[in-house]
């Protein structure tokens, strides 16, 4: 028996490579009443043509399961002893079509397929399944499950098992990773593959006919489509506030003064814009709900859809919170690194030396401790709120909480969150908001703009824990309906949307 | 074919909306003797009445596991397009009823129950699944699973469903949410309830009688239940120590002094108790552990229960060590912040100020130095190791390793994560508490006070480390007994403790 | 009813204990065609014997799958009452033998295996379940499953079950904990214990006969055997940087000068160790992706096997990969500290002094503002770019990862983390490489040993990146073999690797 590790992982992602011994094991006793429902009778034999990492870790999981398994390589002597299981027959093509029951596995890239054409006899009909991916993300081709059907009409093609990466096949399903998705013209093939699925301990689900089959084949060519519009959002926002930072803070002054600045750049723009941002994206995350509040509480009722934009906007709400997040501990780390940089270390020194040249010692100014220490407070507490969502955001932290602790903290504690850090930048403001100095060439600073947006939210969401208002709409969430939005007659639509698009 | 994603996620939990084809192609042959065992002969038909959120997330996911879904509405035209897949039949409530072969799920509020008394009669001998929540933590009332039972006693009523969320029922069973809980007084019915619970991927669990609905209803209104006394000990301890530091360093100074140190309350005062807190708690996660082993020493087995206190502390050490690592974490951004603050840069000018009226360089403090690099160095070591037990106790991590992996990192790692700890005290102490100047007011420092218990810990466990008593503690965790214990008559009672109430 | 929570965990994990009525409740109807496939007909009863931690859990989980349980102890009188579900029987080891239908579960440490002796009539022709762990990890004799077998050969002995600890056992199975090892002579036995796994929720995996018990006792007793590699090398490079700065910075100038800075000793080496240990781990992590694509470019095919320690490599970057990240976390907060030392106030204030002294302001140093704020910068960007690497490690969010998106973090993010790790250091190192005095004593400082490497894994994968390479090895990946290495006759062997010892 050998130890194979294809993959990096932790000790309980071992897989065992099996003896025929033990597939051999696995077989019930024929007359036992109560044999292993997901064993079939007998012993299935299953051919892969292709001798890659998706064929041997297919190979590795269908030999664990009990199934007999035999390779088909355009060239047996260059497979490597010890890469497949001993159980596993490694044959031509031509032989491991011959030898399979029903179910042959293309583990090959799509541009390979051609090379079978010399097997249209033998492959006629067997149930071919195609687990290869879109090469690129087109909607003008034909997608490969196609192709292959159409380059052989006299075998049945399954599209199916291309979701799932070749580690999860060797060491099992977890987490997220146990659907497999099929598609297929054939009931039965489908049937069949689906069994084998469950077999592999998977659980496959049925997406209809082969011409589903290019959706399937981009599944995996996805690239965090929730995450774009975050992203560009935030994006967006630094550019921003970082262009305004620089007009308002280097630029202007230099243009009029002839004050060189230009060496804050690199770290105080960033320290500026950085704030900025990730308080504008927090209230960006509780917004839509108070829209949809509104919203319902204006209907009166909970079954309208919403807009389109608005279900978009609620979908993205985690990655705006992380974007947030992200951006309030980069605030917390650059300002940390203050005392570290060399003009913190210039203006220290120089302070101390104009003190000395005024001769007398630098006074204690009360209230600019207090608010210092106060702002600094704030801070550290609103990032240390932040990164408990965070940690909450985890999948397999958010996963066992129940229903109620989710909501406490995803809500509860965000809008603590957003309060501490509305709080902490006022803080940092105290007075200058009513001083003219604030107002630079007209223009206020960046945080008094980047706080605007969540001082609203936060004054939005007080209006709502009203009781009459609060009540009122926990009845709407609830089921209740107000009179004038369910109509008797049949022929009074009150419909207001259509289907979205892909949100 | 729609892409239906209600919910925030990531693309792996794309629910594919079904059309008619998929719901057909997923019938098994039905002469085939090695019919997929989750699937029964036929088309089962469950109707489900209400329209909200877990309606369409139930209709969904039965429709992709190959079930006739009807969707019963009080008010059908003003449910928009598209927002349940094509496959679902969109009926009043009485036609869905009618439609459905045995299962009628009631996806309402439980308050809108005895708006179907109207359908009793068609109802009768149909199996009604509950799937409500209690609405709010009370004993004194019916669970609303047996209202419903009262309500339609012609019925069976089956509670389950409960503690799954929509969002879980759309994507599939994931992590710790396989289990679907279920109880009633009618085992034909349970056991068909349990078997569309298979067929959608989930693990039924009986619980018993109707009964036991109200436990049932109330357990996703739990609200971090084990956390509650961790919470509550680490918030009183943390009054505690900024009571302690408050008489201490500001009180009692302005009483006798009269010096005015009130601004050191927002931040100075928080970065003391904070690690005094730290200490503590964590020291308190490792005590029961003492505890426990010197009693099971003591007794001489481990077969007889601890005391109910005991067992309650054992099982919330995981809540203790996370607080303490929240604390620690703090107290190091609190530190880090501490060069940001104004009375440190005023500090820092003066006492240049004061070296240049002196007319002498600072004297180069050699055993200073050597204090500060150290109490930092051992502080920083110990807050990353705390991290590290932090990361190992998400349970995505915890669950992938070995019993002996995890032992050695909460266990091991754990103790010197508090050895380091205390060092770091230690040297941060250094000499002062030989020093009649540390006893201000007869008061010891907060560190002093906080550092007696870890110190008493990491004592306690060095003798647990004696060959002698480590051996025999070994053998009595792998079942060894002194004799004493076990009575050879039957009528001699060893039994100390009675059942413990829910800890 | 009792709630039973023997372990930490969060409210999801509570395991309800049952009464009678629930086992009874799960018995399918005898006459149902569509019985629960999972439930086989008539109840089956087990006995466990020994009445410790895994006993309990095992009867718990048991119970609740509907399986009647008996428990045998040696001293029944000493259960304490409420520690077993009511539905389990308590009597001695010979009535609860006597009531087992087949399976009897050995819940004993493997030293007590011959005080069952006794028992060998009444255990003959019964299934024995060993569910033991190795001792120690030793290869010289039997496994403990072995010597059972030795001792009861009437019996028929399987080995399951010891990898799942007893927590899992009780919560049921989740993430990667899901797969029960079996292994025995006996067809028939191995065939009822994974069908009781199967009840239980878990996925039995076969590996063959009893002779492969030592093995599978051993797996619990792995510590981290993928993380041994990367800890020691990261170790040694700790080491001989630390070694390095040591005698460049601290030992050659007491020798040449007698210049005391032994209090660097501390806290500033390991600063400069730190981030030196993390560039080369760091380099370590791509660089063998380098090596397998040159390899493959050479041979122009992907179907040779790499060398044995370029696969061990492979598999262990993650390890490394993380190991980087925290050393790079630990410079960070290393760097954060540097303001809070005495030696570091020391300096600032008689800079101050010497200022005052020279009569003179000092001097703004534009080139050195921007070199601080820019190399400070780069370092905040690119420990974060690390940290977003490191929670895609996290099993919990990479298995929710498309093949697409994983690769676009792992290897994309991972190369921008590594230039601006390079990019930092040199901003740092800004000209001192060409002034003399950074040679002190002909030694570069550690810094410029540090990034060579990393540099030249940078200038490799640029090359790759040269459309004629980055193609030629795309379509060897996806296939493509240059004609020379498949060879037509069969006699002629390619095979260059044996099999690899257990990497």
């Amino acid at each position: 028996m050998q130890y194979t590790e294809r993959t990096s992982g932790s000790s309980a992602e071992t897989v065992v490579a099996m003896s025929d011994e033990m597939s051999v094991a696995l077989l019930p006793n024929a007359d036992a009443p109560d044999a292993p429902p997901l064993m079939a009778p007998g012993r299935p034999t299953v051919a892969i043509l292709g001798s890659g990492d998706f064929s041997r870790s297919l190979a590795v999981r269908l030999v664990a399961c009990g199934v007999s398994v035999v390779v088909g390589s355009r060239c047996v002597k260059r497979i490597a002893p010890g890469l497949f299981p001993d159980a596993v027959e490694l044959k031509d093509q031509e032989g491991a079509v011959a030898r399979a029951d029903r179910l042959v596995f293309l583990a090959l890239f799509p541009e390979h397929y051609p090379s079978l054409l010399g097997l249209r006899a033998s492959l006629a009909g067997k149930v071919l399944v195609d687990v290869s991916n879109a090469v690129k993300l087109g909607r003008s081709r034909l997608s490969n499950a196609e192709q292959l059907a159409e380059m052989f009409p006299e075998s049945v093609v399954v599209k199916g098992f291309n979701v799932i990466s070749a580690w999860t096949l060797q060491t099992g399903a977890q987490d997220g990773n146990r659907q497999v998705l099929l598609c297929s013209d054939s009931v039965e093939g489908k049937n069949e593959v689906a069994q084998l699925a469950r077999r592999m301990g998977f659980h496959p689900v049925d997406l209809g006919g082969l011409r589903f089959a290019q959706d399937l084949e981009s599944v995996p060519l996805g690239l965090f489509p929730l995450w774009r519009g975050p992203v560009l959002t935030t994006f967006l926002l630094f550019l921003f506030f970082y262009g305004y930072g620089f007009i308002r803070g280097i630029l202007l002054p230099y243009l009029a003064n002839g004050r060189n600045a230009f060496y804050r750049l690199a770290f105080d723009l960033v320290n500026e814009s950085l704030p900025a941002v990730a308080l504008v994206t927090l209230a960006l995350v509780y917004l839509p709900g108070l829209f949809a509040a509104w919203l319902q509480l204006w209907r009166g009722t909970k079954y309208q859809r919403f807009p389109c934009w608005l279900e978009g906007w609620l979908l993205r709400r985690k990655q705006l919170g992380l974007l947030s997040f992200l951006c309030a501990a980069l605030h917390g780390v650059y300002s940390l690194c203050l005392p570290l940089r060399t003009a913190a270390q210039y203006r220290l020194i120089n302070a101390a030396y104009t003190q000395v040249k005024a001769g007398v010692e630098e006074p204690w100014d009360e209230l600019g401790v207090w608010r210092s220490d106060l702002y600094l407070s704030f801070g550290v507490l609103g990032l240390s709120v932040l990164s408990l969502l965070a940690v909450t955001s985890l999948p397999a932290v958010g996963n066992i909480l129940t229903w109620r602790e989710f909501t406490f903290v995803q809500s509860g504690l965000g809008y603590v969150a957003l309060t501490l850090s509305v709080t902490h930048t006022l803080v940092f403001g105290w007075n200058f908001a009513f001083s003219a100095q604030a107002y630079a060439f007209y223009m206020p600073p960046s945080y008094m703009l980047a706080v605007a947006l969540p001082c609203a939210v936060l004054v939005c969401r007080c209006f709502l824990l009203l009781p009459c208002i609060s009540g009122r709409l926990a009845r709407i969430r609830r089921g209740w309906e107000s009179k004038r939005k369910c109509p008797v007659s049949q022929h009074h639509h009150v419909v207001a949307n259509s289907t979205c698009p892909e949100v």
